[in-house]
């Protein structure tokens, strides 16, 4: 099989979670954002600002630019939810999000296929050569499973869906 | 040599998630699989059975064997939880989910790189010959997904633990 086709099928559920997601997001309404996905554990504006900073750091480990917004990851990586004051607003945080998400698109539509397959900036080219399965599609992998995680968690937000 | 390298990214994707999961269900009593993920959702024994269900139809799909566990469609795919009277213990939907669980991961290991880029159960030769990416190995990157979803939900039921 083609490198092409072993490409799309990572890109296809990269976008199709993306879809997904931004779905719940845009049916959400800012109080809503706010609050718990359950009682106790994290608002929805602080898994917004948490995928942010984590597609945010795709940029430079994927080899395409620098973050955009890195600032993000004192609050939404390093620190759990309410440990922060003052974090983004809502709509900030939206409009940086779907940027993130627009600029990495544009390099993933225009990333040849072969170059999938070369390694990631967090591993070296000594290790790479040993261990070739972690190149850049494989973080696409990992985060198309991560953000997946946590829609099954933001889908809970929404009112009068019970199932799944 | 990148189609057995992404066999290897999904499967281990699979595996990884699979073993997350399993530390949640293991270490969550049977009477706190009975709490709803977040108020007014699912339980999580209907997740457990959920998961059971969609794993068991991946024999099939997926060309190893019949379903183990065809009964649990009716219960957990065709109807929402709650809707159903006297479902099964917690004690067999764990029995069964592990039982599948191994069964499929003795398929895993044992099927050649190449043959999962051949077509799953539910697509015909024709139009395969036009979408080859509808292949096996899309199935497990589909279900590796799914799977982690609900894991995400599944974090929710455990106590003490508030972030991500």
């Amino acid at each position: 099989m083609n490198n092409e086709l072993l490409v799309k099928m990572v890109t296809d559920s990269w976008r199709k979670q993306l879809i997904a997601t931004n779905k719940i997001f845009d049916s959400l309404s800012d109080e809503e954002l706010m609050q718990e996905v359950a009682p106790g554990r994290n608002r929805g504006i602080y898994l917004l600002g948490h995928l942010t900073a984590v597609h945010d750091r795709m940029l430079p480990l994927l080899g395409f630019e620098e973050s955009k917004y890195p600032d993000l990851k004192a609050v939404f990586l390093d620190s759990p939810d309410k440990a922060v004051d003052g974090i983004p607003s809502a709509s900030e945080l939206r409009q940086q999000w779907h940027d993130v998400n627009e600029t990495l698109s544009n390099h993933i539509k225009s990333l040849p296929a072969d170059d999938w397959f070369t390694r990631h900036a967090n591993i070296s080219q000594e290790d790479f050569i040993k261990e070739p399965h972690r190149n850049r599609l494989n973080v696409l992998l990992d985060r198309t499973v991560h953000l997946s995680n946590h829609r099954g968690q933001l889908l809970l937000l929404k009112k009068g869906i019970s199932r799944h």
